[in-house]
């Protein structure tokens, strides 16, 4: 049986602010620059997710893409669509608002949840903006 | 002497939120929607300023256009790039942050500076996301 | 009062072909080339619709461009998208189903219901492919 | 010598349809959803071939990608694009429509052909919209 | 009959300089910035080519975009492609190798070529790069 | 801890030719075709530059990118935009053209500066065109 990565994408346009609470404004700005602007700033993200999994040879698919449109949404992009992710999210409460956190706490996210329909999760690709992205292989 | 269309892209990432002071959260939600979450959100914007202008038959261009990107990037990114629109910029002080006025407000500050340059502001451009864009032409 | 043009972009992938009827396929392929290939061929079709109107100064926009999406996809979109442009589509029955035809009869059936809106359609601009793509401004 | 990953992009318009002919109408809807109209739809895809190979030191090019170019679209492009690929791609015949089917199928059209090159396929990737794509490794 | 407007993009990758031959390089570079290097740089252009014409309604279209493509390869994209615009282009030949002057020239190279076909040449429409654009009407 | 890896993408615009100086026109057209057209051409390359590390608990990111960015910028950028590939750059001197060697030596640019940062780099990704890109892991 042939092996097939398929990747969905999806959109969240959300607002964030890379800061640690325990700093200065000024110390912030060192560290973040722009990022930390105390206002907030935001983006329109692109998010690609992969699955791994074995072309089902009766359907000729690795899965119907839809089921795993549906997940994304309902369990990620409906919590960050036109949201704060430092202040609304619950999976990145307390956690700094990288781009690269949001790669690791969107896996955690849908790995278990792509998992149990039985494809596996490969990559969490995340644009901020064309010049700069991020990916995770959840190691 | 021929007339012709020159277009800068600028980009900028902001964080923003459509909403009337006077009116309760759900009032702002049933007219904005999802854009009226008080938390904010954000978008990156692109900026396409179009000039009109003779080609000077000297030069052989309308003019060169890293002067329109300098007054583009002083006068409005860097007023509005990792800033808070509803917040930070001066010239939409007092303004509903939609894509509409930046476009409208965004000419106001760019088509006396442009004129000093003897060109003329045709169209202010700005694409929200990937499926919604706004033009003004100043009228 | 400013006037604004706000467009909304939205997708569709369909079957079609370019034919007469009664033509031979010889005939046709003359006339349209591959595009009268006579098992069907595809595109994924990008439509953008632009419309003009005043910006509304209590609400800062020209109209919410959700209600605009709403019309596009109620009565364009869910005729269209992966359905065979001659056979399956109402509006573009006993017609050429070319890229221009498209606009047209697209025309048709918004602008009625934008006008209701109280904004006026001014463009359907039609993606085919990256290469080609027509504007239709209702003449 | 150092190895690169070269990368040529090809694109085809086709009209398919996921079904399994022994199905109904409306089990086929089941399984596949809007894909499975019975009068087709269709896609812009976008193919990308992905060889490996070693940097020849006297030309610094691993191919000439012009000629794996001309490959692609001899035995690939020239049967699917304005083609069904259901009912006229002979190596797709009696194979389910799928993307990750194609991936599969063009995969073995060209792997002996890139082989007799000297180079090594290493991964062929299509798009089938902008939201979907499909990776297939050879194994 | 209505009327619609077509689009045919094509694309040509060529190095050329700005610089006036009376000047000296430094005296260039005061006008022209970073393109007048005196070796030459180069660029990925897309040209955008829009003719107007009336929807012929025995064929449902202005014109078949293949001859428009036909035209526009033989007289512009093959002197252009992998060429040097300020040397080996016989249509700008004496001109300095703006974006403006590009657009003008190759109007000129188009205009009759497409009245022939009882088409109306538009607007040219030429991408230098991302951030940068030209459009010329005839004007 | 996590590993990820985040990409920056750079643009240059630079003429180019491929050909070995101790051939003939015509036999360099034989071997590299259009492209070593003796009076240049050129591209608008864009540049994909992959890092990988441990995601920094305390600062949620691998690297500041801006950090990447400016390495880059100083290092390859600043010499290849608006320049002669052949002529101009340092660290292309005495090298064929070819995009395979421009990723080959931008990584020999770019590695040791980066591993200073302690981040790893893990892959040179350069577009010519939207048709054809070349990847190298350093192998």
């Amino acid at each position: 049986m042939a092996t097939a990565y398929i990747t969905r994408r999806e959109r969240f346009s959300s607002a964030h602010r890379l800061f640690k609470p325990e700093l200065s404004d000024n110390e912030n700005y060192e560290l973040f620059g722009d990022c930390s602007h105390p206002n907030w700033h935001g983006h329109n993200y692109e998010l690609f997710v992969t699955v791994k999994g074995a072309v089902n040879p009766e359907l000729g698919y690795v899965i119907n893409l839809k089921k795993v449109s549906t997940i994304i949404r309902k369990h990620v992009i409906s919590k960050l669509d036109h949201r704060n992710v430092n202040i609304d999210v619950d999976f990145m409460s307390g956690v700094l608002a990288t781009t690269e956190n949001l790669a690791i706490y969107i896996w955690k996210e849908l790995e278990p949840r792509l998992h149990e329909l039985s494809v596996e999760l490969h990559c969490i690709k995340i644009k901020e903006t064309e010049n700069n992205f991020v990916e995770y292989y959840g190691e």
